[in-house]
């Protein structure tokens, strides 16, 4: 079943190799048929050098029992689902430990918006999540980690569609888009635009942007008015 | 027509891949054609996979108007179009998010002449442009970014064939030289500049330049008496 | 003899190259057959590209007496048999000159454990040795160095299984695992994390770790309860 | 004429691109035969892709004449020479712009000897020179620059076999060996020294060696009791 989203969400897991996001097999992608219910994600700890698209597993995105596949789906699957639950317009789902990102997840801080590469595609900064509680890191844990992300998109008054990532503090970024390629994107400008944040507060601690660069970038790729690319026929 | 022309332009976009200064789309190199005032550009958030030289837009320089070509060219084309209307001794331009580069745009500041690899290439120091105005942000945005680095140049009394390059503040840089070639050339040096300027500073915040090393290098490849490489035969 | 281990040691000392840990001759991988109280290591100073699994010296693990082998055993040699003499759960050793590990030896100090990446693999901060002394670089050089790794856990009450791994003061890192290729592993991990935490110290000098999550991650890779990859069958 | 030689400096020069320590033209070799005082250099401003063996130019050590060759020789010939005259223990050198020597160069700064990479083959912390005088940049500038190497080394009690480099300031790096490719390992060698020591003065501000490492690693490849690599036959 989902032949055609196993075989996606497989090519977009070896998409992360690609844009050297991952090294072994610290990395995820996952992919929701929103029509069925169900998700399709990496399996957990398998190589990316031996995996195989029929290797993916299915996931009913309510309930997270496995639909179909032999191997464990990633460990992070309670976190996918959450993330799929709350947050309608997401169609795919990317979990790294890129360097730049996971680096500016451990330092606890958002990634300010200070260029136009970030407002091209985050409208916010890409915020950092709150420590999370005894009771969340010793309970279901990755659902937690699920919760506490998207409890930071809400009381931050942020659209997840405007801000497809975030920081887990401590741990890495999770980033997404409508589908698995897109969230695949999102992930690699996550983690450029944390490079280059690095290196510009290193040359400029007082780093500002000029806000109104914010909304001309972010709508000029994003909305009715959007003119970057090739019209869509 | 300009089918040459085209060639050139294409393979120099291909060149901006090859030399690690564009992530996906976000690159474009154009050259001009003085004689017939036309400009061969690269079409807007095409995919350099599956770019051909055929895909190249040719735009009038004065008009912006597409002359030839069924794709949109590059949404930062307006751009292109006043520095080569400012600028006459100008060839071809190229624009990049090329990590260290961008980094010093966003921190806004000028690349400081601090060594012999910059000073042989770019007379002055690397400028940053001023904080774009809302009239100029909400107006033609793409071809303000242009008036801006034009301004940046005039009222710094910077020579544009001597510092072939600039960095537009929040945004990224633009390189030029006298062909497509020359300028990708320069975008090069520009990015491997700012990265070495970025170490220099954090291993010294005081560091300096001997200014006596900046005429002799400059003069060493530039103007009538240079002596670098093989003479034109 | 041993022909299965020196092929094994022989892969993972190339596995250094491919995972960018070593330049030129700077790293050296070692296993041990417990029952026959024998190592095998990768010669002093050969080549990466040249080298064979015949190449491969075979040790006592007591005396440091060549068993079986025409060339040198690398010189560190007697650091990696105190290792293994002092703790009997390892079964395989790395040593390299690894760029963002050997920086972190060179200034003195533990890798503090501030993300996930780290606990999921290292339970503590990765400890970083004392100065050696006057008698211990002057005597038995690379015994010594054993003696101070060996010491430095010990002292700091350190289970050399849940932290596979020590930065030598203004030398480099070991690492070692279960068997030559889980030494790799963790030599890879060791490089990444020390990476990611040059960065986030860059970013917010005042980075610090939710310690819930310490216990959280190791416990879910490590232990009786782990549940991350496949159940082996 | 020294065919043999030609091919050598031609593949040391390659050498270069592969050791990732160019970019374009910037970097040259040359060896020496002393007992013609010839020396074979790389040409000017050629690039590497089209670069043949009988591309090398050969010079005479004392007088600066190209001896065989069509094209000009590299433009920092006449720094070579003098290092050439100065020391006679030297038979090949590397003049390149690498990127973290030459950042160390344009800061100023000695790199100082904080680990045992740097111990075992430069004993002493990598001299910058001083900044040179109106005199010697506007007279014989190249030449000059050999002198101001000559003078920093001599003037520092440093020997040029112990300590087979050095930065020149707000320029880059000159390494040299007994030949040409002893003079790029060293080149590879001080550019991997500079990477690391800005990470540990990032991460550890007061990063201090302790002395005693220094002549024991040193010793230890160096001199009538090395015992490091396979002893010659």
């Amino acid at each position: 079943m989902l032949e055609e989203l196993k075989e996606k969400v497989f090519k977009a897991n070896l998409d992360l190799v690609k844009h050297n996001l991952v090294i072994f097999t610290w990395g995820n992608v996952s992919a929701i048929d929103r029509e069925k219910g169900l998700v399709v994600i990496k399996p957990s700890g398998v190589s990316y050098d031996t995996m195989k698209a029929s290797d993916m597993v299915v996931v009913d995105v309510n309930t997270g029992k496995v639909v179909e596949g032999d191997l464990n789906p990633s460990s992070d699957t309670p976190t996918h689902l959450v993330i799929y639950r709350a947050f309608p317009e997401i169609g795919g789902i990317v979990h790294t430990h890129s360097t730049y990102a996971t680096a500016w997840a451990q330092a606890g801080k958002d990634i300010p918006n200070i260029g136009t590469t970030h407002a091209d595609y985050f409208h916010d900064d890409i915020p950092c999540t709150d420590d999370m509680t005894e009771a969340e890191v010793k309970g279901d844990y990755e659902l937690e980690t699920g919760n506490v992300i998207v409890r930071r998109l809400n009381e931050g008054g942020i659209n997840p569609v405007h801000t497809p990532g975030v920081l887990v503090k401590n741990h890495g970024p999770f980033a997404w888009g409508k589908d698995a390629d897109n969230a695949v994107y999102n992930a690699v400008v996550m983690e450029q635009v944390a490079k280059m944040a690095f290196v510009s507060f290193a040359v400029n601690p007082a780093t500002t942007m000029n806000p109104l660069l914010v909304e001309k970038h972010f709508s000029r790729k994003h909305g009715p008015n959007a003119y970057y690319g090739q019209k869509k026929k």
